[in-house]
């Protein structure tokens, strides 16, 4: 049994935020039933593409586990259809553009007459409220304006965006926080609610320690590359086959990071003395001996020799690398599903590890309307009717 | 009344990962008694310091709506007044490294023992299981070997991290996810259990096309900059005074942006006709002509003539143009605070929205052992004498 057995989502969702928060709950047992357009979620177009059966592999990783049906929700009997589905669920998850979802008649306002006690989760750009709200948004647009990207990058170069999407998949997750914490409320009182999350609002949540440095000390932090402004050393460094992440947080880490790199004078340098010292004296002294020094090895070799002084260190992998490293391997971050026309698929993981009723990737995701019929209770002969008719 | 009150946390943690998940609980109403060492959590420690009473900002902001208390867990008094609290809890989150809560004897199997409906929550580097899992971490560490560092920053450039410590946030994030989950499946089976997360697969899991692409195209994704391998223009442009994102995914928004710009001869390139054209001659041709224009207007003016043509678009923000951005505001993504020595503070806001119970910032973080008589029932008196004896 997985934890959220008995829950049933219906994810009115494309692209990513939202499907992403469905995919972390369809992966703890709920039954999620996306619905899409006729011409299907515009995540089926998103490269790449499986060699075999040309699905989107991005989809098929985005939506497993999921059940998948289509509806024409412009058609008044698809909406029918709709209203009869949100009776019996308990999750509706939207990430339509602040304003779409009541066009469609498939607001919250609207879905809480029709079902009380059903818990609403809109994910946004901008949010359901605010004078942006109404704007459309894309992940970029979000970590712009949100402050991610004033923060990431070397100073002498322009700013740059965190590489992954993380405005939708942190948005997509407190989306799914928002869930949980609506469902336990529901437990006690038996009331549905509206959880709003914007990308923006995510993008600002995760600044940490660069809005209290403004508020409290009115400093605009500014990018510094991969240096740690109140650690010193904190960097990533040259190897002789590629980059080296390593951090050193005290003093006592300092005098080990000597030891292992052989230089017990290093550890007496009183321009180093201390991490205040350390964070003033970095550049371009330490650093530069750092690096000198980590040039004439290989990353193993300084993963191997940081590992065995206790130094947190760890080597800056790219994809290929990333996917068949042992721990990750280990942790089952990788895994293989059979998909009926792409065939072996191999996925990402869970990542949120439950010990007594552990997720797990079970089913494929669907093919466009595959579940059509048994989400709507229709039969062959009904799905192709009401195809026929542009309903689904 | 707040969603999840009536909720016992004891917060176990130190600095950021751990911390953030219950902050994010104690948001929505959870009573979160954050036990620290004597000394302090670390975090008292981070800069910046508030101008008053020299508590620290960060760590003012992260223990927000959270009661602390003290306890040496080395003294055997200590824990049998640990094991006490933990009776009366629903839930432990720590974020030792892993193997440390076990030498502490607060790990799971032990505390099970003492109650079997506990929700036990291990945030770590890299999780408490796997080839890996003893190494020391950091958030940049987990960054370098998630593969994200490998995403990130420009081509021509060494690999960078993202700013903020996204694997501590997003760890955070998804021990709160795995929290909630537990706790729906406890109201159904009466079971505790125990959430392991890491920040290694943490950070894997946003990677998002980055893996597919490899599985199934064998592809290694490497960094670009701020441009989208598959959408175009998707980029950070230049502005007479800054930085503005852009982004254009369809056709149609290509010609609206083509007109925004007073460019319609543009749209009928036929080098640009479709997004495919598009993203194979962007560089150096498509981006030139649109950095060229942006920089002869300012941030504003480029924001105020792509909102009107429906180009998502958006500055990119520093920090204090983002703390005191209208639309920041009115989302309440910022909120006083005032604080028994530093005075008025100014923290980040609740992200997540919910409709009927809106979470929110109600009392300031604890000072040091502020709340440790309340939360183990002791009186000043005891208390004195408890410390007096090295247990509290």
């Amino acid at each position: 049994m997985k934890a959220l057995e008995g829950l049933r989502v219906i994810e009115l969702c494309h692209a990513y935020n939202g499907p992403f928060c469905c995919m972390l709950l369809a992966d703890q047992g709920a039954e999620v039933l996306k619905i899409e357009p006729p011409e299907g979620d515009q995540c089926r177009d998103f490269i790449p593409f499986h060699t075999n059966g040309g699905e989107s592999a991005f989809y098929t990783y985005l939506n497993r586990n999921k059940k998948g049906g289509t509806l024409n929700l412009k058609h008044p009997k698809a909406l029918e259809l709709f209203y009869a589905l949100v009776k019996t669920a308990d999750v509706v998850v939207e990430n339509y553009r602040s304003g779409v979802a009541k066009k469609l008649k498939v607001d919250y306002e609207t879905l809480r007459g029709i079902n009380p006690r059903i818990i609403y989760a809109a994910g946004s750009g901008f949010g359901q409220r605010g004078p942006l709200a109404h704007r459309p948004c894309y992940d970029m647009v979000a970590q712009a304006m949100g402050g991610m990207i004033s923060l990431t990058g070397y100073p002498d170069a322009p700013p740059v965006k965190c590489g992954p999407s993380v405005a939708d998949n942190v948005t997509g997750t407190f989306l799914c926080v928002g869930v949980l914490t609506a469902l336990l409320h529901r437990e006690k009182t038996g009331k549905g609610q509206m959880v709003d999350v914007s990308m923006v609002d995510t993008i600002f949540s995760l600044l940490e320690n660069a809005i209290p440095l403004h508020t409290a000390n009115g400093v605009i932090a500014e990018r510094k590359g991969n240096i740690d402004p109140t650690i010193a050393p904190f960097d990533v460094f040259e190897a002789r086959d590629g980059y080296v992440a390593m951090g050193v947080g005290t003093d006592k880490l300092f005098r080990s990071m000597c030891e292992a790199m052989d230089m017990p004078r290093l550890a007496e340098d009183p321009r180093y003395a201390d991490n205040g010292l350390r964070v003033k004296n970095y550049l371009p002294g330490l650093r530069d001996t750092i690096n000198n020094w980590a040039r004439t090895k290989t990353k193993a070799e300084l993963e191997r020799i940081f590992e065995q002084a206790g130094v947190p260190c760890g080597p800056v992998l790219n994809i290929k690398e990333a996917i068949e490293h042992p721990h990750i391997q280990a942790r089952e971050m990788m895994v293989h599903i059979e998909h009926p026309t792409a065939g072996d698929c191999y996925v990402q993981g869970v990542p949120i590890k439950l010990s007594e009723t552990p997720g797990s990737v079970d089913t494929p995701a669907p093919l466009l309307g595959q579940h059509t019929g048994e989400i709507f209770g229709l039969t062959g002969e009904q799905v192709a009717r009401l195809k026929d008719e542009g309903v689904l």
